[in-house]
């Protein structure tokens, strides 16, 4: 039996675009874990081996999977995307080696006719959480963000994925514009929020924008719901338009966002669960530990 | 007989946001016009009597309608909407005089149960364009431009109106965010353009944005049409979401915004006409200093 380096415990790495998190992993419990705003637009391009040396010496001198941004033309080095359908056994074939003990998890793509799409570091989670029996292995998964994804698990694999750019537009429109004035106050999960849901189903987006300037003018909407009504707009026009099939819906988040599409979800007829995105990031980095253990 | 001050030559001027234009009318014909870029934002609230008095001072000392944001809250000073429906009777009934020659010409409003909107300037194109028999008296009628509006004209008065925040959501996606550096291009109306209507049809805008991001990353198409498709895409949903009666459509628009448009709308099975929106501008003035004189 020949002893790899990945058959105790590791790091697992999330490196984004904007921030980190590393995670020190023995079994499957994570012993230590830290966010840091060190995502890879904060990196210099030759900066990484002196990074992942400097986590080594906080975390651990342990066997290290990194994963999202860091894999992209904007991080470390690009590896290759996956074509979807694929599963765990795929991923694990398709990680960039950097040296015996610290590799890169490729990134997943859609490449059809019509469609084309692709994701990075939301495939951990998502084959995580089905190998941890977080979400069953045919499912509807949602993955809000900056870049909001929704995978279609069929058979424990991701056999599609749409992104959406709902956190993106949110930001935009929030920092720059006509209506960027109006919303300054914080979203909360409250009527406003299930009025713009209600409005997101008319899937009319820059009619229900300009609505949002015409309610203030015509005394009809306070500024202070104006920012959670743009939440539930966006957020119900992402929600409305992903639900071509039936069955419950997987919300891998934090708990504020998740909340927000559950409730989303449940003004369209859906039920939700919110499952830990962290729990099945470290889900997806066990497991791929294993299978080039 | 009284005779008015608006019973010969007029200056009317479509003053807003950003840039106005000055028209010198005598009868029904422009005998002078000149754009500038002193839109409301660049006038300071007191500075409008001496803005006015150059105005006539190289224009001609005439009596003067004004229309657009210079009656809002921004502007000189808050005109009342006037609320749909209603006709060009109407319009200069609600007239804000600021003296016995100088009157500015209200927007309008629609709030019912449903639905808020409001309009400021296009109300004076859209009847205008009815009265000179440019627009048929039943009619939709599209003015495109930063905040697109889609008027529904029954019986040569406007019944309902939709305002869409098209351009400004191509201008905030080509200025800022992820989309951003891929956007430099003009845009043309060739078959990325049309490409980009096709997309609209499915009116699903935060999924599509991100797919203008995936077709790059995967090779699917140049950044060279990258602001075309999206200009496209914006369009296209536009006009996919308005057309909810049969029946030609009107575009009130300079030709190069009303031939994307009219794109768009053939691409969907309708038939554009393109009016110039100045002929409709200074009929619409033509036609409230007949009403008034």
């Amino acid at each position: 039996v020949v002893v790899t380096p990945f058959s105790g415990a590791v790091l697992g790495v999330d490196w984004g675009t904007t921030n980190r998190r590393v995670f020190r992993i023995e079994g499957s419990t994570v012993t230590t874990t830290e966010r840091d705003p060190l995502g890879v637009t904060g990196i210099a391009r030759n900066g990484y081996p002196a990074e992942v040396a400097a986590i080594r010496a906080r975390f651990g001198d342990l066997p290290m999977l990194l994963a999202g941004m860091v894999g992209s033309n904007i991080g470390w080095r690009s590896v290759p995307y996956v074509a979807a359908p694929l599963g765990m056994a795929a991923l694990a074939g398709g990680l960039s080696w950097i040296d015996e003990r610290t590799a890169i998890v490729p990134g997943v793509s859609i490449a059809t006719v019509g469609r084309a799409d692709v994701m990075r570091g939301e495939e951990v989670q998502v084959l995580g959480a089905v190998a941890a029996g977080l979400v069953p292995p045919d499912a509807l998964v949602c993955q809000p963000g900056t870049h909001c994804k929704w995978v279609t698990l069929a058979g424990g694999e991701i056999l599609d994925f749409t992104t959406a750019m709902t956190g993106e537009l949110f930001a935009l429109l929030r920092a720059h514009g006509l209506l960027s004035p109006q919303l300054d106050a914080e979203v909360t999960a409250g009527s406003a929020f299930r009025e713009g849901v209600d409005a997101g189903k008319a899937r009319d987006l820059a009619a229900s924008l300009f609505g949002i300037r015409a309610a203030k003018l015509l005394g009809r909407r306070d500024d202070a719901d104006a920012a959670s009504y743009l939440s539930g707009l966006l957020i119900g026009s992402d929600v409305t338009a992903r639900l071509t099939r039936p069955g419950d819906v997987y919300i891998l988040a934090d708990p504020a966002l998740g909340e927000l599409y559950a409730i989303a979800l449940a003004e369209n007829g859906r039920t939700a669960h919110v499952v830990d995105s962290h729990a099945a990031f470290v889900a997806g980095i066990v497991a791929i530990g294993k299978l080039i253990a």
